[in-house]
């Protein structure tokens, strides 16, 4: 397959034409123009209309719109409309709808309503996709497949649950297995036939939402539900491919979006496309870490900013304005690590229903004079003036961090010790070290070559499948740096603990004995004193470790357990594993992460504590510097920077030159 | 129709004999009769015991009751009693039972508990208020019909969709007429047959009970079942009407509650009765403002108070007792808000079931010599001293709040910009700067004539129905002061926006065209400048607007659109459009409040900021002014009134007169 | 019937050797040799291994299991198995699963999963306890019974709804009886037929879980399940005694766990056991209280601690690690108020599911290494040491404190005054005032014969049932001291209050009238002023109460009910009544008990204020004295123990003896 890449960076969004009337879509493409817009998604949420009924297809309207946009020469993002059903659908075939956690069937109503196990749902959906690749297939504007939009959610229906036992019977070849992988035996669940297994619910084993009696089962409901809508995904894909062997195709995810294991995904699509809305109070580590996720999951690959807002939410509680300047930084943050497009959500604001004060490119007043067209116009020129420089450049980490679903969903799941424990607040902690060092970071999967790292770091490495630590061990012995922290190493793949002792497989590398995990409530607290004398607070949860060949970083100054290691370092190999019992506070992992990287020769890209990200991509030879100032004040420049001239403005930097809040400069 | 009238202030409540036996019926009375008592409210809950089966009816009991009441020539308040359906209505037809939000259908219990679309329940509804007509309809001592009991809540069954669906199609004449009401083409929701659509509850288009995916599907819903409600209490009324012409008809309503559309009810009573619970925190503003909400809902017609308690509710968090003085206080406020009526829930307290803890008249103790009754019975002679000479007067205001639940719904289910918006809320921080400053206000609902006021508030209209626009600017243009807030003239009676630029079709008449819409967390907040170098807090949203022929009163003191204007007024015709472009504190709307009233040349009842309520009633050209302390300290009479004498205790006020904390005068 | 009884202190736990390979057995009990660990409950979630069809039992494993244990003289405590329902039970009986409180029928999953009210379970149930009775009710070393396991939870099924209307004859035989007891005409809810009562769940009378608007429905409801339950043990007990006439049937209680009334349940039991879960945060006077409790339901017999973690639960928000001595202190603490065990969940950790963070003598490391290891040892080998001079000694208390389930469901179902009060911790705050004096408390029941006791103690006495007045007023008119709080004598068994004035039956015997009760919001109080001139905070709920007799012990400071009394005293016949009419401060309560003590010439067991839980067991004539510190610093001994002997250490106590945080002696 010699797949079509892209010519330019995407600039545009989501269009929907197809909700107003004809006669003003000329005037949108005027404005648009005058953004430097070269882009548009379309048919996302149009199933309805160009399916009216079980037998009836029309196209009229979506040929005019592809014909419109490709007289104009725009990057069609072409949407198979699959991810709301159309009312009559419901109507005739009630089962294509969900059936939610409380077990109740929904009917017709919202979107993302389909039981992905459904075969009048996959019937329909397959045929469209098919239907559209046909009809639009080898239109050369048509740059992307945008298939389905936003997977997620999740079905207990009964033919969910009829499909969950076959993927169990593949899974585990013989109900004996089963009852070992789930450990049965704990309150008398040993089951004898497949029949007698259902979904984990709050109808069986759920314990509200977010718990569970059995680990191991809402752990493969999860696998299951995830690979279920994974299927849809292919067939529509596979859909497509028999029309259209060339273009991209793709689905717009969700950053660190708990339901589906993209990296799994991220495997079956040809490019990685997400949607990138952070609140008025999210930290820009953790959108930079969202970005090096989405780069992550096809090894480095660039990716598609498939969304973003121009100003305001609307879905949020509080939908602040972005402040002038912010929507660019914003954007330039996304191409800095690693997107080739920056695409709005949308380009049009909607009339009615929930999203009409979601923020858009032509606002309802309709025209081209407010701040926040002209702000994006303002970026559309400059994105133009940059060309095609950046597209297809690639980002040089030696910095690994590991990001793992089946790890995200056993930790939360876990009963103890520790309520407040989540898996994404403990992976940025550690990614937001190294971002405010200016040390380059990839988020990894836990199948990934860890020996193209210098350095590899897995918080909360909770589930420990086979062969990782081996993997791990392999690794640190040649000379790598592993470091990771308290409840690793606890559990494999079917949530049963490693006997013998934690942290499980990890603790021949690690050099130490878990004995004791002592969890502190929110008003609780210890210290960890370092042997230079530096003490951080340290809280959540205090592993009381043994040494078996590690040595001490920093030990406990208070409670029973004072003077026992909590931060603790071992030379396995070429290499060196790291351990760090408890949650200490930032500054306490910045003062870890700078230990580590020193053991890796790693530097920050400036010396200075300038509190700006600083991020590079490469190509060809040539690497592209990229300074962002998310600060609420104006920022000097590291001294390092000043002769060089900034890609944007084409002014070189001098002593005084001085980064605006939320200015940007991309140096070459 | 000649309908009787009231021939003197009703003075009594619920009363509910036959759930005592009937040799205590007599003692009741006797205790009554100490605290002239003149009126009993009765047969409210009887539905179980006067049919006792489908085929029997028994009236015996009743019987005895009214001809007791008749008897001591009590004003007899006579219910339906069909607010609460018996137990084998339920077991032989479930289906008169509500199925809720979460779409599970109920069985037998609580109260409220009808389908309003259960063609069984209106047929046995219809038969015994025919029947209640009938038998007592022509007793002269029968004052009024109470009908049902405070109407509410909602059922989602499928008689109630089958029901919507014709509602719908009377509404909207073609599917294509719905499908552009509601934006069906927004996530792909366009529907091609009535029986597509759906109930709009937690199984299709509900996001929680209070947010919705389609706000249009919702509101409709909401209108509808109001309307069902409606036509249930229509039902009943005109069963009555039948067999007896004259007496008053009403159903007790409840201030703000939510969800029925008491203007459209308001227009099929013959008197407005509500039930007045102020919590022990309820500032007494807010229940001035229920009060002229209540009186409004009738253009000024006096209004009953048909529930109140003597000192203690059961169903709030914290039951506080009404301090000595309280309830008087409290009854007096709505006496001179208008109602000609001081009703009590309840007469006697029940022995059982939930409402066991709620004040009474008799107490448990079953005797008069408590503090409660003794305060009620003062009362009541005090009430009897005074006559008829309040009957029938009326308030006369010069501005108007406009209340609306069309937009009371709507706004509140708007998916942005800030959570924390509520409409009720709004409306009171308007109307409490209006009752600071003791001028009268009247709750005017959108088709009020304007043209009676000098000023219309009308704080976050947010919806703006067909011809409103028009009819507010005819009144500036007249000369009228109109005054509206942000998140004003956005939307239609469909919930879609109206394009071109905020606030719609108020934008010629507000001089202004607002450009962006901030949203403010809880933490965050702006300050508003005003040319007189007064300076408030803002915070909630922050319009950011443009001057278009307006001028600006006060302007933001920091962010980004720091300098722009938030307070505008705009000289339209011979009269001023206010436009208010953020939440301000109490200070800083009372700021704006009086230039507004200056403007309008409406003065205060008095100059002296004496944190009285101070209000009047008007009948045959004399003025009763009504002077009530809500504080809790005595508080010294304003000079204005000195001189005049307390139609109460018959004293003139003099220079040492002090008003006690909970004290009245009512000065003619 | 001559039961066996226990011939040594019980040590050891629940043992889960099926989940395990049985070449992994021995190992086990080589480590629990150690501990001198001498029993183990064993088969409690067995029912799925033991039953693998409708047709066929295999007791093969369980023999293996039963043989070991009898090899090595372990008391076993031998479990029915029938606390989790096998899948295939729920594959082809579905009616044996639970309908919940919402409605919603469960599917398989979880434990405590079976209706009570389902034949089908029934006679699963009784066959396999009859066939575990037959098979093993002969062994010498089956110490124990343990029926089913932690019953708890409810049931909303229509096979509950049934069984309900059965009982509900058999107690009331007529409807009219029914009607009047529910207080049916309130709400017009009177019932003409039995089956059209349905239960009160949330689709009928409940009101959020907690509240409801029948009272008296509901409270028969929670007496229903209770019984249902009860049932269900008895059916397996008779099951049981069909073959074993001798060996001791218990199941596990839950402390103060609400749904069951353990008096009731006690008298079908021989000897209560419970399972003591504390939080990290729990004061030690909640433990001590809840042991005090087991030990009443059997009005003074010795209990077991059948369950206590070694150092950490999974299931609590924050499982901190018990600090090295607590365990030993909490076990001792169990002694000391009257257990003959001190048994473990568990003996050894869990692979995978819910529980598998739940300490264990055994920890997933395998070895006996560890400190919670070794502290179970240690305090092993200090039981052996003991030997068997405790073993069934009693306790000798003057003090009574009234617990009693009706009061608990009655109170906490009631609608008002206020939200905040809950019956539990009424009852602590006064159980607590005693210990915290080391004056030791029998928890009685309303049917426990008052006069062994000089002191009975009733906070919130809500529900006076028939006779229970009278039997109170003749324990004080022989002299005792009796003391009540607010909501005290309000309602009967039906929740109907009492009429004529508060506190109903308990009015002539306190020398008081309660006219009314004022709620206070959190942010409210009021201060009660003693004659000694000391001053208490109080809030909550405050009585308005007249003397009749009784004489006031302190007033309210403000309010317009200042100086009115707050606290009385009665003399009455020999005895005096006491009362307080408000929530004092721990303080004021403190100083209430004192007053209340000396009246009764009860003395502390020490004249110091030491903090230290003192206390005392006899048997035999000889009384022992259990000293324990549960306080963070070491503590001398107070003046009253010097030169007596502990027989754990063997030391003589001298004035320099001073006890560690969390460190035991036991005097003779």
């Amino acid at each position: 397959m010699t797949q079509k890449k892209f010519q330019r960076m995407l600039y545009g969004g989501d269009y929907n034409p197809n909700q107003w009337p004809e006669e003003t879509w000329s005037e949108d493409l005027r404005i648009f123009k005058k953004a430097a817009i070269n882009s548009a998604s379309v048919n996302i949420f149009s199933w309805a209309k160009i399916q009216p009924s079980e037998e009836v297809y029309d196209f009229s309207e979506l040929d005019k719109i592809i014909a419109m946009l490709t007289a104009d020469n725009y990057d069609i993002v072409l949407a198979t409309a699959t991810a709301a059903l159309p009312a009559w659908m419901f109507k005739k075939y009630p089962e294509v709808g969900r059936t939610d956690y409380e077990g109740r069937q929904h009917k017709f109503g919202q979107r993302h309503n389909a039981c992905p196990n459904s075969l009048v749902y996959q019937k329909f959906a397959r045929r469209i996709a098919s239907k559209l690749a046909e009809r639009y297939g080898d239109n050369g504007n048509v740059t992307c497949w945008h298939v389905n939009n936003e997977y997620g959610g999740e079905c207990f229906c009964e033919n969910c649950e009829k499909a969950f036992r076959v993927w169990l019977q593949s899974r585990y070849g013989t109900i004996e297995a089963l009852n070992e992988a789930w450990n049965m035996d704990f309150w008398g669940h040993r089951v004898y036939e497949w029949d007698e297994i259902v979904l984990p619910n709050a109808l069986s084993e759920g314990i509200g939402y977010d718990d569970t009696a059995f680990a191991g089962i809402s752990l493969d409901y999860r696998r299951f539900n995830s690979d279920s809508m994974l299927e849809n995904y292919k067939m529509e894909r596979d859909a497509i491919r028999a029309f259209d062997q060339e273009t991209l195709i793709t689905t717009n995810l969700m950053g660190t979006y708990k339901n589906l294991d993209y990296f799994k995904w991220a495997k079956e699509m040809d490019i990685v496309s997400w949607d990138n809305y952070p609140s008025y109070d999210t930290p820009p580590s953790y959108s930079a870490m969202c970005h090096d996720l989405m780069r992550g999951l096809k090894e480095g690959q660039p990716f598609m900013l498939m969304e973003q807002t121009p100003s305001q939410q609307n879905w949020q509680p509080y939908n602040s304005l972005k402040r002038p300047g912010k929507m660019r930084a914003q954007s330039y943050q996304a191409v800095a690590h690693g997107s080739d497009t920056v695409q709005f959500f949308q380009l049009k604001r909607s009339v009615g229903a929930c999203e009409k004060f979601h923020g858009a490119v032509i606002a309802h007043a309709g025209h081209e004079n407010t701040r926040v067209f002209k702000e994006v116009a303002d970026l559309g020129h400059e994105l133009a003036n940059l060309g095609d420089q950046l597209l297809d450049s690639r980002t040089k980490s030696r910095v690994g961090i590991i990001f793992d679903w089946d790890n995200y969903w056993a930790l939360e799941y876990t009963s103890g010790p520790n309520k407040d424990l989540t898996y994404v607040d403990q992976i940025h902690q550690y990614y937001q070290a190294f971002y405010d060092k200016q040390i380059a970071v990839d988020m990894i999967s836990v199948d990934s070559d860890f020996s193209q790292y210098d350095v590899v770091v897995a918080p909360v490495l909770y589930l420990v499948k086979a062969g990782l630590a081996e993997r791990l061990e392999a690794f640190v012995q040649q000379g790598g740096q592993f470091l990771t922290t308290f409840m690793s190493g606890i559990v494999n793949e079917s949530d049963n603990v490693y006997l013998g002792g934690y942290p499980g497989p990890l603790r021949n590398m690690l050099g130490i004995w878990v004995e004791e995990i002592d969890a502190l409530a929110p008003e609780q607290f210890n210290h960890s004193v370092f042997a230079d004398g530096s003490v951080f607070k340290n809280n959540l949860l205090c592993d009381i470790l043994h040494l078996e060949g590690a040595h001490s970083l920093a030990s406990y100054q208070s409670d029973f357990y004072a003077g026992t290691s909590v931060v603790t370092n071992n030379q396995f190999g070429q290499g060196q594993a790291w351990y760090v019992g408890s949650q200490l506070e930032p500054a306490g992992i910045a003062h870890i992460v700078e230990q580590l990287a020193e053991a890796a020769h790693i530097k920050s890209l400036t010396k200075e504590d300038s509190g700006l990200e600083i991020t590079t991509r490469e190509k060809a030879g040539e690497t592209f510097t990229f300074i962002l100032n998310f600060q609420e004040k104006a920022q000097d420049l590291p001294v390092e920077f000043i002769g060089k001239t900034d890609l944007l403005s084409g002014e070189m930097l001098t002593k005084e030159t001085s980064l605006a809040s939320f200015d940007v400069v991309i140096l070459k």
